[in-house]
Parts: C-alpha cells; sequence; structure tokens
C-alpha cells in the first residue's frame, strides 16, 4: 500500500472577502498552504486557518507570496532574488507565529502562484525561496512542482523536498504546464482528472500531453481550492485514491 | 556602577521612503526597536536594520503596531482584544525570521504608536500583546512603559519585564506622559533631557511636573528617532549617562 | 402615484475576491452606490459596476469610504474633518472619470459604512463630506441617512437632498438606527420588511420600535446587498412598492 | 524670445514619509507633476501640493503610476492596456478632484516612473493612458517623453501634446534615454546639464551620445526632484535658460 499526499491552497479569504469553502476543503485533502497575507490571507484568517487545520488533523504550510493583494500573487512582481529571499522569509516567520499560537506549527514551505510559477521555471527564484527557507528554519519541508527548478535545488541544498502533481492539468513533453491559454490545459472532468492522478502517483511518472511517461517522484496531488468544482474535484480525487488501495497523508508525520 | 539601556524606534523606512538617520543611531543607542512592515517597514528595510545592529552589537527588538502605514501607526484602528493578539504575534513572526536570517535574532518586543500607548493604559490591550508575546515566544522579553498596564501584566504573566521612561517627556502627578497637547509636554532642551534622564534612572524614580518622584524599577531610555534633534539628544542623554559613571547597555545580554 | 427609489451598495469586490450578486441586484434597484477602492473596489471593478448599470439604466453615485481594506471601511479610522473632506474629494473625482468612462456619469454621494454612520451622528463628519461634494461638483446629490445630520447640513449648505430609510432595520424613538447588538434591529422577514418599507414611503414617515411615527421626507428605502438573503429582500421590496402602486425609479432624472 | 517649461514630479510624500523639498522646487519650475496616491502622494499631500503650486503660480498636472506604494512606481506590474486605461482614468479623476477643491484646476497628465517610460516604448500602454486621458477630459494635455510612442499616439488622437527632454540624461542614437545602468547615462555636473538644457531648447533637438541631433519639438525640460542635487540643478537650468533670453513658462496657459 502506497500513502500520498494531498495539497490545495487555503486561508485566501481577507477581511471581509471569503475566498473558497475551506471547512470543506480541510476534510478533503492532508495538506494545506496557508496564504501568510501579501497576496490573500490575514492575521485572522491564518489563525483560523491553523485553528480549523488542527482540529481535522491536516498539515499546514507556509505558502508566500508577491506582495500584491490586487492581482492575488498571480502577477510577477519584478524582485531581485534577495528581495524574493526576504519576502519569503519574512511570510514564513509570521506563518510559524501564527501556527504556534494555535497549537499547530506549520511544517513545510510551498510558494504561490506566480512566484510558484518561477520556482519552476527560474532557478535564481528558486534559490531565493530555498536560502529563506534554510535561514528561516532548515527543518522546514519544501513542497515543489515536479520535475521543476526547485526540487532539484532545494534536494542540493539538503532541505526535505516533496515534489507534486497537479490532478487537473496537462503536461508538456518536458514535464511542465501546459499553458492556460491552450486548448486542454485544464482537465474539467473530476472523474477523469480523478483517474489520471492514481495512474502517476501509481506509476510515479508524469503524463504529458503525447501519452509520454516522465519518471519522477511524486508526494502529493495538487487540487485547487478556487472554483466551485473544487470541492467535488477534490473528493474524487481522493475516493480515486483509496479505491486504488492508497492511503491520504501528509508527506510530513 | 549602573547598568541601563538606551531605546530607539528604528527600520521606519519603508520602500523609498526614508526615516530617521539609523547609521548614526544604531551607533549611540544599545537596543533598537524594529518596525514590522505594518506601520513602517518592510522586509527589506527590516534585514537591513538587523544586519547593522549586528554589526554595532545593538540588541534588537520586534516593534509591531496597528497595520496603518498612512497613519504611520499613529491612530487607534478599532480592533478586538483578539485580534490585536494575532497581529502582534504575526509582526513577531516576521521579525523572528529576519532577524534569524541576520544571524541576530530579536530578544524582546516594544508596540509601537497607538498600540504602545493603549498597552500603558487599557489592560486589554495590554493583556493582548502579553499574550501574543507568550504564544509564540515566552523568552522574549516585554520593553513596557513604566507604571502602565503592561508592566504589571507582563509581571503577572511571568515573562521577562523591562520597562522605560522617556528623556524629553513630561509626566503627570499618576506617572503617565503629559499630553502632547498641553505646553511643556516635551523636553526640547537637549542638556535638560540628559540631566533628567540620568536623575531618574539613578534615583529609580519618575519625577512629575510637580517635582513628585514616583519611585518604580527603570531598565531603559527611550529617545526619539524620527525628528532633526533627536541624534543630538540621544547622544547627550548617553553622554550624560556615561559621566554620571552608567553603562549604556541592552537590558537583554 | 408615488416615485420612490430602491438603492444598494455596490461595485464592493475587490480584485479576484467578489463580494454580492451585482449583476442580480441591478435587475431590482434603481441607484447603486459603487465603492471607490478604498474600503472595496477597485478601478476594474468599478468599470465594470458602472458598464453594468448603465445598461441596466441603474441611477449610480459614488460610496466614499474610509481608507481601509482589511476592515471594509467599518471601522472608525481617527481622521480629522479636513482629512476626511479631502479622501472623500478623492474618491468622488475617482468615481467621476471612471463613470464618465463608462458613459455614464455619478449622480450623487453617500458614504459608506463607519463613515456613513458618522455623517448621521456627527456633525463635523457630515459637513465635510458635504464640503467635499460641494467643492468637487456642487451637482451632485447628497443620498443622507433620514433624521440624521447630513440631511440637515447638505439642505443648508443648498445641495439636493434625499434621504434614504433602511427596509430591515428597526428604528429608536429618536428615529435613529437601533444598534445590530440589540435583539430585534434587523428585521429578517422579507415579507415583513417589505411591508414596513411601503407603510413608511406611504405614511412618508419613520416607524420607531414603539410604534410611533415620525414624518419626514423619505427619497429612497436602502437594501443591502452583502447577505445571502439580499436579493430575496429587495425582490420583496420592490414588488411590494409597485403592488401598492409606486414607481421604483431613481430620485435623479 | 522663446518660452520654454521647467517640469518635475511632486507630492510624492506618503502620510508621514517625506519625499523631496517640493516648496523649495515650486519656486522653480513651471509645471508640477502631482502623484495620485498610487505609486506616491495621498489625498492630504495631493492638496497641500494643489495649494502651494497655485500660490506659486505654477502649472499642475496629474501624474498616474503603478498602484505600487513599496516600488514607488518604478517596478513593471503586470497589466492588460484596458487595466493601465481604467487605473490611469482614475488617478486623473482624484487629481481633477483635489485639485478643484484647491481652487488650481490640473491642466495635464504626464505618466509616472515605469508606466511613464513604458508610454515611450510600448504602443499599447502609450495608447491606454491616451484613451484614459481622452475620456475623462480631452481638454487636458499630455506631456509625453519627445521622440516616443505616446508623443505620436496623443497627437493622432487629436490631444494637446507637449514633449520633454531630460536635462541631465544622455540620449542614444535613436533618441531614447541611455540606461541607467550604462555610465554617462547620467549628467551629474549641473552646469553642463544646464547648458546642454539650454542648447537642446535653442536647437529643437535632442543630443545624442555621438553628437547627433534629432530635430523635434520640445516644449517642456524635466529636472528631477528626488535626489539632494536636485533644486541645484533645477536651480542651474532655470538660470542657464534665462540668461539664454528663454522665458520658463507653462506649456499651457
Amino acid at each position: 500500500m502506497r500513502d500520498v499526499d494531498l495539497n490545495s491552497d487555503m486561508g485566501e479569504s481577507f477581511g471581509a472577502w471569503r475566498s473558497g469553502d475551506d471547512e470543506a476543503m480541510l476534510g478533503i485533502v492532508s495538506s494545506a498552504n496557508i496564504a501568510c497575507g501579501f497576496h490573500g490571507g490575514d492575521p485572522e484568517v491564518m489563525a483560523e486557518s491553523f485553528k480549523i487545520a488542527r482540529q481535522k488533523r491536516v498539515a499546514v504550510g507556509a505558502h508566500p507570496g508577491y506582495a500584491d493583494l490586487w492581482g492575488f500573487g498571480r502577477r510577477v512582481i519584478p524582485h531581485s532574488a534577495g528581495e524574493i529571499e526576504r519576502l519569503v522569509a519574512y511570510q514564513i516567520g509570521a506563518a510559524q507565529a501564527l501556527s504556534a499560537c494555535a497549537g499547530h506549527p506549520i511544517t513545510y514551505v510551498k510558494a504561490h502562484g506566480a512566484l510558484g510559477n518561477q520556482t519552476q521555471t527560474d532557478p535564481d527564484v528558486a534559490l531565493a525561496v530555498c536560502r529563506a527557507v534554510k535561514a528561516v528554519d532548515p527543518k522546514l519541508g519544501c513542497l515543489t512542482i515536479a520535475l521543476g527548478h526547485q526540487e532539484r535545488i532545494a534536494q542540493e541544498m539538503g532541505l526535505s523536498t516533496f515534489s507534486e502533481i497537479f490532478a487537473d492539468r496537462a503536461y508538456t513533453e518536458e514535464g511542465h504546464l501546459v499553458s492556460r491559454k491552450l486548448p486542454g490545459a485544464v482537465i474539467h472532468d473530476e472523474a477523469e482528472a480523478a483517474t489520471r492522478a492514481v495512474r502517476m502517483v501509481r506509476d510515479g511518472a508524469i503524463e504529458t500531453v503525447s501519452g509520454k511517461r516522465i519518471e519522477t517522484p511524486i508526494h502529493s496531488i495538487c487540487v485547487h481550492s478556487d472554483t466551485p468544482q473544487s470541492i467535488r474535484i477534490a473528493a474524487a480525487v481522493r475516493a480515486a485514491l483509496e479505491e486504488a488501495g492508497m492511503s491520504v497523508r501528509s508527506f510530513i508525520r
């Protein structure tokens, strides 16, 4: 029997604005990436997220992003590598403090949105994020995109590294995400997404658009939390994994 | 021979805007209260402040304030006690992370501006700040205003508590700061401020406007950093303390 | 046959965060108070709101609030009267520009949230808001809370003044809103809210908790837009008004 | 005798943070580009800037930039052309309102920082800014960088277009600014900057690094306001223009 993690972005509300159905999602996933107030989240939302995650025994990680509430962290804001290192460190620290207050400390870090995408494609950004993790707390794990630069760099730096795939996204021949602008980039059918996720985890390989398989370690499956179908897809993926005899558990225990 | 600390608010620049001459002030004080990005400061300014403070062997503390860049943390933004606890915890965590990155971890917490004033006069706010310190790291000291509510509450909660007086502010008969709106509230003459600070530390007593002395522990003298005369007053206070045979050293070693 | 306006707060989304079902609400009301980016809304949301309001032939007004995204403009942020005048002027100008771009210029101003409540109870705040309206464009109407200070001050300053009541809120003997903290402050039953609104408009009088009637001009009924039942209550009020032979039309034509 | 305008960026303070010596600069220039609160400035700073400019009889323009207080509008924040149009329109409206309140309405618009640079090099951005000006108030002038895309596009759209050169920047053979990263990009000697500015205005031609002259209309000279030498350079340029028999006057009267 194989264990696999299911992770999702959460705590993305801000002030009076609500985002996602975190309560429901925390009943499905095994790891919750908690926004740290720069692109979403605020101290209240963070504290509440850590509290509920603790009750539901879901592992929590810091989910730092660019300081871009208006753009929800989805825009590449120009920064030097040093600036990225420091804004990630800041957010990790804030998440450590609030998760400690909730009696449920964070155990890993995953970069959000545009910053997350850059950790896959830009080695300087990947290094900056890893340096922040190492400087703040080298025992924190790095949740990285499979086959991206951060996966390799985090390992080289001796950080505990865990790799994720996306249940509902198509992959190029190089194992990168097909741009959302292209047709077929997103898999909308929950059954298809679930079947495909099980297959990739079982085979230890990413499936590209041509059907090619690229073998690579897979520790976690990322499911989205911000669309109306999110909960349904997440539940379908979890059910399919369990039917296939796999156990959904956090990669860090 | 008596030791006493000299503290000042620093790291209050934001982005392209500069505030105060931190480099000069860090050559005078023994403790620097570093803004945490909510009312001033940003990850870059914080990192730079911790780095210079380390070079100059100046102790550093987190200086959390209300989320009010526009008002520089000087306005009372309505919050519940729980909200204050969490926004303070957030900022302490951020400061812990960036100071750790700089190899010069924070050792204490002091509330800023309107929040700081409330810790003296409002027991609920004082308790909220103390709860945040205790939850995030009970080994952190609390730098509090002498004779205020936080001094008492922090002690009752078993936190290491250090009390400050202001060199350049007049005190009421109750030992509180005379409102800046009243004449004589601020002492502008640096020699007078220095002489007075030495006397209060030496006597272990706050001097009120009528000349009454209220005995109370004094661990630190706060000097301002944001006026043109700041550096001159700080230097005068330090010189006067040393002439009086006192040693200017951080209260935490 | 009597005309009456139905107004609601709209354009309160921000970036990726959605608030309310503006499309549906714009099919019911005759006036839309559009947030101006300080407590909610952003240039994108504003432009979209003006565009849809134009299509649905709904009058639009600027809805300025405190610069408090985190608190959604519901907290009293300390300001001088002059500061309020200028932050309101700023927001009116922004709304004028974006509504002009959409070919559907704003015709009135209504203060939001905490600022709006203060215009009823604090004459200095009421005056500051009126001064901003007059300085920016004296042809803009003032939508004010019936029996509040702004109603009187706006009239004295010669501004076109329109007064609103709330369909779903109880009134004290003085004609002010019963605090939300007290039982019975909010009327949850849509039929009751609708019947009551019709009665108050028809009689030209506010009904207090004791059943007393205070005669006062009523030009508009405010319906909320941010609760799940908002659309239902708004539709019920409109239907009841029309059944009673009244026509729902903007107070400015 | 020839008239020429001298313009500078002003009103760039924010809250408690001061930027530049606006009072002194307003005694030298004939046009002040006033920040609109997105990259710098706030309603208080704007109102004060318009008031002083009025007293000193200096023309005022809106100086919109990206919503980037932290980066002072110097970073390219990714936006669609439509988004740029709307964020510029918003800021123009805010500036119109506050300048009207001060009895000294804006007469032109100049894009700030990264946005300003893009109006020179990116026709889509240039068009977006021009569309905002035209939609909000087609009588407003466009202050554009000489030889850039916005100069041409603004003219084609029938907007009153005025072109500026920089006194202290070197130009490439194409008439663009030499990147600040290259040696010689900035002229630090005030006498050289002044002589050169006079020569370019008198000849109606930009001087490139090789000494080539590109004839082009020049209505204004831009002097910086944010360095310690700013005031000195601005005063030197003005004195040199007047010695050469030119009159420093706003391009819009």
